[in-house]
């Protein structure tokens, strides 16, 4: 066993228990609480699992997908969470994310910063079936939070149903059924008076 | 698209969201406060893909050990945390998890359902290489995070080495390399008055 190559691993691990404290938007269920990074990685992970089948792209790997929607969110421990609809804290989140990505996989030894560099970029990308899927999910989860907790995210920044619209179109690149789903369940927290005209 | 399938997996996924509510005794890297049961399943996804190289068995199967950490604790969504040590706890344990297994993975289709009870089982009977691998990161995890919290939880129920090494010696059987490590983080942790004699 090398143990320097197992101490650096370790060091990875109990840096990103950090995600743990990154805060969302977005509320858990039972609306006591904003949604924190790694529970919503969690979340994807099994939406992942579930929603598979629903994948533009038939025979997409599974375990690819999952991959990168466990660490896609990494990168926020140091740059944090920008907000959906931020338009000004979109300006430097690349740069941001870039340096944060840096520091924190490259704990990790060398064979496997690179592998999750290339996984990071592969998600944010979305070039790929696999990741044109994964962010559909990424995009679909604070929906089904938002349509069970009677749209606590969006009447907090004062959403409106043009702005879900347009960010979430982008849903249909990775999975045109779910896309479909999504837009009734906006109709749906309209109708309800969840989310704004 | 079968709307009928799609929104048994939905409820499904909506009901799972309360899996970031239930708390384990583990507390956060930062002690700020104890972790949640979702959290915990992403850090443990975390850790199979980052320790993989050091399971017993070589070749195992990555995406079936990820599977059976992000869903092994779903059933205390009803069941509750049962903590570590908690010997009364532990009596009625598997009904309690038996019931609660029967309610929350049937709200899945029929064929899906059947995946999920699979892969529990499979996991609590510790029998493949996968399971073995999978439980061993399930008790290394908690260890690592006494370890940089002080032995936050260890402290706080006056747990002893005796027992820390008893209850966790099975972390060999999926990798004597990680029960190795551990067991060197539970002499150090003694040393630094982490852990009672």
């Amino acid at each position: 066993m090398d143990l320097t190559r197992l101490q650096q691993q370790m060091s990875f691990l109990l840096e990103i228990d950090q995600l743990k404290n990154v805060l969302r938007q977005t509320y858990v269920s039972d609306r006591s609480r904003r949604e924190n990074d790694a529970e919503h990685s969690w979340h994807l992970a099994m939406m992942a699992l579930t929603l598979e089948e629903y994948a533009n792209e038939k025979n997409i790997n599974l375990l690819h997908v999952i991959k990168m929607l466990l660490i896609h969110d990494l990168v926020e421990i140091d740059a944090g969470d920008t907000f959906a609809y931020d338009n000004k804290g979109y300006e430097d989140k690349d740069e941001r994310e870039r340096e944060a990505a840096d520091r924190i996989f490259n704990l990790l030894p060398e064979n496997q910063a690179a592998h999750i560099f290339d996984l990071w970029e592969e998600f944010e990308a979305r070039e790929t079936p696999e990741a044109r899927f994964a962010a559909a999910l990424d995009r679909l989860q604070p929906m089904l939070l938002n349509s069970i907790t009677k749209g606590a995210s969006w009447q907090k920044h004062d959403i409106r149903k043009e702005q879900v619209l347009k960010r979430n179109a982008q849903i249909a690149e990775g999975s045109k059924d779910l896309w479909e789903y999504a837009q009734a369940v906006i109709e749906d927290s309209v109708e309800k008076g969840y989310l704004k005209v």
